[in-house]
């Protein structure tokens, strides 16, 4: 049996927080909060149990969750785009992402991507039977787009274009100019965006969102994916959605139906009730406090913070002034001689990088940041 | 966009029960229990998202689930096969299916299937590249396998089998003699099964489910998938697994850490726990019950049963006494005209078929089926 892929069997961050655990180390490698839930949460998701949400969900998802959620997201962007004939309800935003490239690609079409990558986007794409093209994100330049670069990797065979912002792992956001250069570059195009937004809620210093299924030029192309797990820290409930035309809705939801039907009922009642009371910057703010955290704890530290991160659970540090070992080996020898768990910024890249970058994942209890940042203050 | 496969966009479990609600009348459509689940079942849901397992589980599902699993198969079929590196936890059967076909065909492999079908085989086969090549079983052979006729389907481009038992909608349950059979056809050949045993635990009349995974001279070569959905009536909690040997486990998994990482934490948790009280006859009897209510409710009624249903949750009955009209059209009058929702045979055929036949679901408190089989009296 043949790989499908050029991943690892074992991903990075299944074995970094194995690591952790045999180090008893503080885990800031997986983006896997660690603090509890919102107990209404627990309450709701009782009721729906005992309510007899037990049996299958419609496959597009349940209805009252898919219309909380349009309504949120039209008040949210002050838009009437959003109905629940655009919301379809998906195990996780992982699945969201593959399960859109299915619909989207045939075998032998190329998909571009940018790296640093999330580690499942170039799997998906080869599995899928797509062509990766890569574009890079470079350092210097703070990880912005480099336009002209992705304006190259157009071909004939371009047939979709993955997306993230907020940006995992630098941090990065995309703004409204960002999106309209891209609606420019592919306005003639058949190409389809599939777009990981699934730190839409966790944005900081004031910066905000811009969804991709709404933007201008973009409307009939995004597929805008999104997670309950980052937003409400229920990353275990794998339950998320994505937005898009009714077009694109359809064919999701045409390979969805046969691949795996439908998702959690518990889950999903649950989750439409808390739409209806949770409060919407909580999330963010809980975030923006840690993050800050982190990075007071890190100032007399001899790692230096690469651009701050203003969205998602992770800030990037260089350490080439402590090792000039690759970043593989840092992570490692950090983990088992100070007892802190981080991801090397190079499980981010296909090839082998010499990139002197750790990522450290905020999204922690207080005191495990302030003991872990201490540790890395010893370094 | 192009459709993947020749399924429809809606399928008919969906349609008839959106009928059934419609007309208000009684659902024996979708495969869909409607009594209530084990208590135990609420209270350890609780404990799991009150004892913190609200964030991923490790990709191949929670070890104490896995364990359990193994523990519980060892002992019902006498073996020491089953380990928690055989048995792999998934958002239910349907992803099984589908995942495995992933795993194991490439694009213009054959898949062999059979006929009557359950309705994603086809449209997992043509997703995933496969060139589909059916095998028909006979209604008048009480629904048999016919070994020449899957001898003469094999080629040297056969990648995959694709077997279902307890058979979902005819209730034939496959003997070891089959298994035998099968185990000689395919001894010299590079040929996978994927064996869909999602009624393992719903077999009837001291007749015995036999795993295809253990079977001799198979057990390179298959993958079975199990679904606590059909065993435990949580249709819509969405866990399942499927069990093989390490090397297809492998693949699987390479393909399920990419596809949608991890399943919901707490309803693995919850489900880990009621493996170790719950009784492993009462689903069984509970539905042998309602089967043996249905046929005493149909017994002075014009349809007349095929084959006596011995696993799943499923009866088939002819009603050519009653109408020439085709099966479809019968399943829609049945339910505007009489409020009994019922699935059209042909629903598992891709040709249009002139069957006379019909589904009935026994998967229903006692009082709805014994309304419905009122309603089907007069009819
Ligand atoms: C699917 S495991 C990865 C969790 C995560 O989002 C990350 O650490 O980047
Ligand atoms: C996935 S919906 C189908 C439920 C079922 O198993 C059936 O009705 O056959």
């Amino acid at each position: 049996l043949h790989s499908k892929h050029s991943a690892p069997r074992l991903n990075i961050f299944t074995s970094m927080t194995n690591l952790a655990r045999e180090e008893n180390a503080y885990n800031l490698s997986q983006g896997l909060p660690d603090y509890p839930i919102a107990q209404e949460l627990h309450v709701l998701l009782q009721e729906a149990v005992v309510n007899g949400y037990n049996q299958y969900a419609p496959m597009q998802g349940l209805v009252e969750l898919r219309e909380m959620i349009a309504q949120e997201l039209n008040e949210r962007y002050n838009t009437n785009f959003c109905s629940p004939h655009v919301v379809t309800i998906t195990p996780g935003a992982t699945y969201g992402i593959y399960t859109a490239l299915t619909a989207l690609i045939d075998k032998g079409d190329e998909v571009i991507y940018l790296e640093p990558a999330f580690d499942c986007y170039l799997p998906a794409i080869e599995i899928n039977g797509g062509v990766p093209v890569k574009v890079t994100l470079d350092a210097a330049n703070g990880f912005k787009m480099d336009w002209q670069q992705l304006a190259d990797a157009i071909t004939e065979k371009t047939k979709a274009i993955l997306i993230n912002t907020p940006h995992n792992p630098t941090g990065y956001v995309w703004t409204k100019d960002d999106w309209q250069q891209l609606a420019l570059l592919i306005q003639d195009r058949d190409i389809y965006v599939v777009s990981d937004e699934v730190y839409d809620s966790i944005v900081y210093d004031g910066y905000k969102h811009v969804p991709g299924f709404l933007q201008e030029g973009l409307q009939d192309k995004v597929i805008s994916i999104y997670s309950f797990g980052k937003t409400f820290h229920i990353t275990g409930w794998k339950v998320g959605y994505c937005v898009a035309s009714k077009e694109i809705t359809e064919a999701f939801r045409s390979i969805h139906q046969y691949l795996t039907f439908s998702v959690n009922t518990p889950a999903q009642y649950a989750l439409a009730k808390y739409l209806e009371i949770y409060e919407r910057e909580a999330a963010a703010k809980l975030l923006q406090n840690k993050r800050d955290l982190l990075m007071e704890g890190m100032q007399q530290s001899r790692f230096k913070m690469l651009n701050k991160s203003i969205g998602t659970y992770f800030q990037l540090y260089d350490y080439s002034a402590i090792s000039d070992i690759d970043d593989v080996a840092f992570a490692q020898w950090l983990t088992k001689e100070h007892k802190v768990a981080t991801i090397p910024l190079s499980a981010f890249y296909k090839a082998p990088q010499n990139s002197k970058v750790i990522r450290l994942c905020f999204a922690k209890e207080d005191n495990v940041i302030k003991a872990a940042t201490e540790a890395l203050r010893r370094v």
